[in-house]
């Protein structure tokens, strides 16, 4: 019997669950809700930083902190909905060190800052590893969140900002050549400080002219296959958005920019599609917004024709346990 | 520099969150609260159980999910709020084999059929060793949640049941001594499949009597003193409430009975104090509640009088990097 990979591992985990009543969002949209009133959805989301995993060489215990934060803000911010508060659970090697949790507090509180959230409580515990799960909670409006399966035919398909950063940066960190980290410290950034699209997220959701939204956490290619089938439309991209860096990275390195770009993880950029007559009124709101592709009606999955080359978009990207 | 023990540690993160604005209840109540209205706060808890540390021998996988879910459950018990949704991270050991993530999907599954609430998404990880993190979510009419700080002079100290179950159940495990497992069952089955008193929590909120309450995870001795520092009062016990099969486990291994019962963990009790005038009646509604003593205005920490005989009840319990 092969062992199962992690979309397996939550394909029988909530095989487990279908007894229950159903739940108003999806068990793999970036959040679950809890129906309050006619108007008001609580929004949570969790999410796990592991040490030994999450954390590449390199990075601090604070930035680690932070990102663990940065994560869950992430998957707000694709829904477009403010968090409010923030629960930290920590799982900690024996002895833990002062400086050590110094360090946690200061990244977990630094995150909490830059996205107007509270920390409201949390649980400590001794573990074998470090373990940072982050569980965030919002309000919504049901009509303003904005769902990962609304995409329609002819809608744009854009995202947020350029992709490659992290998967580039990561190499770098794994690898420790130490002239890329001098040539190329945007890279770095992107994975020891990244950036979540939060205000980009809400202004997107705000709109009303935003028909699905998931955030890049596992990938370009993933998450445009993930809208494509909760969707079910097929997504045709006229270009894939690298970033400039990324290109010049890959070409001294020998290495495919369009792979760095495509099947990258922990990019938190936002991967959305947009009602057409809409995008130029909220490009000038969301500036960063980059126009990739149109939503198609016959289900195909993800391709992209770029100069005229059929390029492939395959769906993977990262998950645990392979 | 001397290493942190846990409570050092909580006290090292909450001091860096001391610049946000207050929190509605204190970082050392049972669960944390975001006001929503002036009827209705969104209650959160996050428990985090970790394989090497919380699932003694003899514990299987399944029961062990289960009691994730029913540690948070229990702080929600305490104060009398009906969780309504979990959120589930998990972190598993690679590779994950589909049977243990079936029986860990079945013991979460259980724990919620048995407390009626719904699992409503979650995250999967690759960790080096099993971590299952449970987040609650609840609502409640900040009127009616009882906090751990309201108990005043005069008020009955009470509990929800017999102590030193888990205390010794955990020898019996540890030990593998065959004969105890056939002698004890209860002990036993009070490590490996406890029940939390969720609805014996919300009556006692339900009635407005019950002036604060707290969840024995962290044993009888330290409940007590964290309920008499929050309220700054004292408490004086005329009983400790041992369970029969303690007192008979405890005389067979020449162990001492109280000391199982006031520094176990992981026995989820409900510590309470109630309106003196109160009591009778509420004893009808929950009939396991026991007297075990009353509230005095002076701040002497926890005492108690057996029998004419004085016995100290220090201010200790369960707590990891110690």
């Amino acid at each position: 019997m092969k062992d199962p990979t992690e979309r397996e591992i939550i394909q029988i985990l909530t095989n487990q669950y279908i007894d229950q009543p159903s739940v108003p969002l999806g068990f793999d949209d970036d959040v679950s809700a809890i129906p309050f009133s006619r108007k008001t959805w609580i929004i949570v989301k969790t999410d796990m930083l592991v040490g030994s995993t999450d954390v590449p060489p390199g990075m601090t215990v604070q930035e680690a902190a932070r990102k663990a934060v940065l994560a869950t803000i992430s998957d707000f911010a694709a829904k477009g909905v403010k968090p409010q508060a923030l629960m930290v659970s920590l799982g900690l090697p024996a002895p833990a060190k002062k400086t050590t949790v110094q360090d946690i507090a200061r990244g977990l509180g630094q995150a909490a800052r830059e996205y107007h959230c509270k920390i409201i409580g949390g649980d400590t515990n001794q573990a074998d590893d470090l373990i940072i799960d982050i569980a965030g909670v919002g309000f919504a409006d049901p009509k303003t969140l904005v769902r990962r399966d609304g995409a329609r035919p002819e809608d744009i398909v854009a995202v947020t900002g350029p992709f490659g950063r992290t998967s580039a940066g990561l190499r770098i960190l794994i690898s420790k050549r130490e002239i890329d980290f001098v040539k190329y410290p945007s890279l770095v950034k992107a994975v020891r400080r990244p950036t979540a699209r939060l205000a980009e997220g809400i202004a997107l959701a705000k709109s009303h002219a935003t028909t699905s939204s998931i955030d890049s956490s596992d990938g370009l290619a993933w998450s445009l296959h993930q809208i494509a089938q909760s969707s079910k439309v097929g997504i045709s991209l006229h270009t894939i958005p690298v970033a400039t860096e990324v290109e010049s990275f890959a070409k001294e390195h020998r290495l495919s920019a369009l792979e760095l770009a495509l099947y990258g993880g922990e990019e938190y950029e936002l991967v959305v599609t947009i009602k057409p007559q809409s995008f130029n009124k909220l490009k000038r709101r969301v500036p960063s917004l980059k126009k990739i592709g149109t939503v198609e009606k016959k289900r195909f999955g993800v391709a992209a024709q770029i100069r005229g080359k059929q390029v492939t978009v395959e769906a993977r990207g990262w998950q645990h346990f392979t």
